[in-house]
């Protein structure tokens, strides 16, 4: 079953399935993706959701959901076309700061790091941060250490990390981050956060977020990905949301709790998507897209941008896209 | 007119008054509040409570609200007994990392910085970050370069912010976080969190909240303070909130976000500070405490640890309170 829904005024395009269980949705984030890039994200976020869902189906996994979401956002983090891990974009003096959330929504369980600068999978060191101490958010300095405590496999250089594409973006910037944001959103050049969501067979649902920012971005700023509640948000009593976009803009919303606020509240899933996007749309003027699996099995796919790469994969199911039309 | 109720099952202790704006309600942290700190810990937040009501009345101040309630936490970070600004406490490594949230709820506009170490008043420069770049969260020393770039007045060395109780607390610790978290909310060794909330006469709702973190907690550590719809909220068209507690617990259930949402749904004040109190500690075991001020005038303080330091004042409504019982 799929209904669509294209609301013109708003702008807000939906699709949502029914799905069986266990289930994963990958995104590849949210705007206006050039078409000669059309193919590469579609196939490379096809690839992440038919990774998680290998994980969802190996019995040897205790908590499937969380390496389910782990494991799809690395595949985006190593792919080196997306903004996060290997692809990530430069901050305006040069320097690479990426952010990543993972969490559990069994127990509300949740880990994150931001502006790390060497972590070659930030989703990695996030979820040991939710698994390995009692804080929830580790940043900076702090949490580089914290990688090499656990030994997290780190480059030796954070430019490693930075494509042809990345760098360039940065030059044509000329620090100029108000402008640098009207540009990302309304013209070709920018790429994406990255996330997942995950149901397993026992009904646990969990979501990773990664990105590495947005390019000019000053030193030292976070945007909403790691930020539980912003970037992220699962409890397995509702459901689990990823999302993507104008960073600030989701922060004033709370983009991913309202999502799933709406659920406790009675809102129908799509209905949940389409009120938050459009209350961010209307009341702070930010765009982006989000992707929601509730305990219900419905998987939703919004977003207010003109495109955004998703895929999802269930053992019966399996769907793809990235047009907003 | 007042009402109090105390749920004794999951001990809520509860108070809500109707009051006249302009309004301003500041607390001190919520925790087992020895009685040898009773005396000034209620002094200071009355007097935070009346420098930040002069702001609400002064009718030179553009954005009274915001003036209020950065006016307010200033008095407390500058005060020495709390733990935010002068009088915060130290990281497992010996350092000190400050965070600090502001919100403009008549825009949903936001400012935070978190591990800072040399700034005097961290409300102050969460403030400008709102003001003066479109960012929203900036961290480590990216935001000290951003207050060294504002003038914004700091300290040659962050050892000069603290204080000899909380020196003598850190060294009683014995670098054990976990254990440390227990000792802090079972005995009565910890000082805490402030924050406050005012309404101006047009009706514009501000929050600000400000920590220096957990004695012994990791370097890069952040918890639910500096972050938007954790430590705080605020959205004119509801109220404002600010919260005190155990951090990442905080943050599992975005606690402020969560007391608004309750408002939005169409719980009473008092009942929707109730419920989201009893689901942290329900759900994820925390205890803490929130202050809240509503648009129709409806002023909340309630908390589950024993005491919580709380001040509210206004034209004809001057109140305060630490005792649970």
């Amino acid at each position: 079953m799929v209904e669509t829904s294209s609301i013109n005024t708003t702008c807000v395009y939906q699709t949502c399935y029914q799905v069986d269980f266990p289930c994963v949705i990958v995104h590849g984030g949210a705007w206006n993706i050039p078409q000669n890039r059309t193919q590469h994200t579609l196939q490379a976020v096809q690839t992440a959701a038919k990774r998680g869902l290998e994980k969802l189906l190996d019995k040897s996994q205790g908590n499937a959901a969380i390496e389910a979401v782990e494991c799809a956002v690395r595949c985006l983090e190593d792919d080196g076309l997306f903004n996060a891990g290997f692809g990530s974009c430069l901050c305006a003096n040069g320097s690479v700061e990426m952010d990543a959330l993972i969490m559990d929504g069994s127990h509300l369980r949740c880990g994150s790091v931001a502006c790390v600068s060497r972590v070659r999978n930030p989703i990695s060191l996030a979820k040991r941060v939710m698994e390995e101490t009692p804080h929830c958010l580790v940043v900076g300095q702090g949490a580089e250490e914290l990688a090499e405590e656990l030994n997290i496999p780190m480059v030796e250089s954070s430019l490693e990390l930075v494509s042809e594409v990345a760098r360039k973006e940065w030059e044509s910037m000329d620090n100029n981050y108000p402008g640098a944001v009207d540009t990302l959103f309304l013209q070709n050049i920018s790429h994406e956060t990255v996330g997942a969501v995950a149901v397993d067979s026992l009904g646990n649902i969990a979501c990773a977020t990664s990105t590495g920012g947005i390019t000019g971005k000053r030193k030292g700023r976070v945007g909403d990905s790691p930020l539980i509640g912003c970037g992220g948000y699962s409890d397995s009593r509702w459901g689990g949301v990823s999302v993507t976009g104008h960073g600030e803009s989701i922060m004033k919303v709370t983009l991913s709790r309202r999502i799933i606020f709406g659920l406790e509240s009675g809102e129908e899933p799509i209905v949940a998507v389409e009120n938050s996007l459009k209350e961010m749309y209307e009341r702070v003027g930010g765009k982006g897209g989000a992707i929601l699996l509730t305990r219900q099995g419905k998987a939703v796919i919004g977003f207010t941008t003109s495109r955004m790469a998703w895929a999802l994969a269930s053992r019966r199911v399996t769907q793809s896209g990235i047009d907003g039309d």
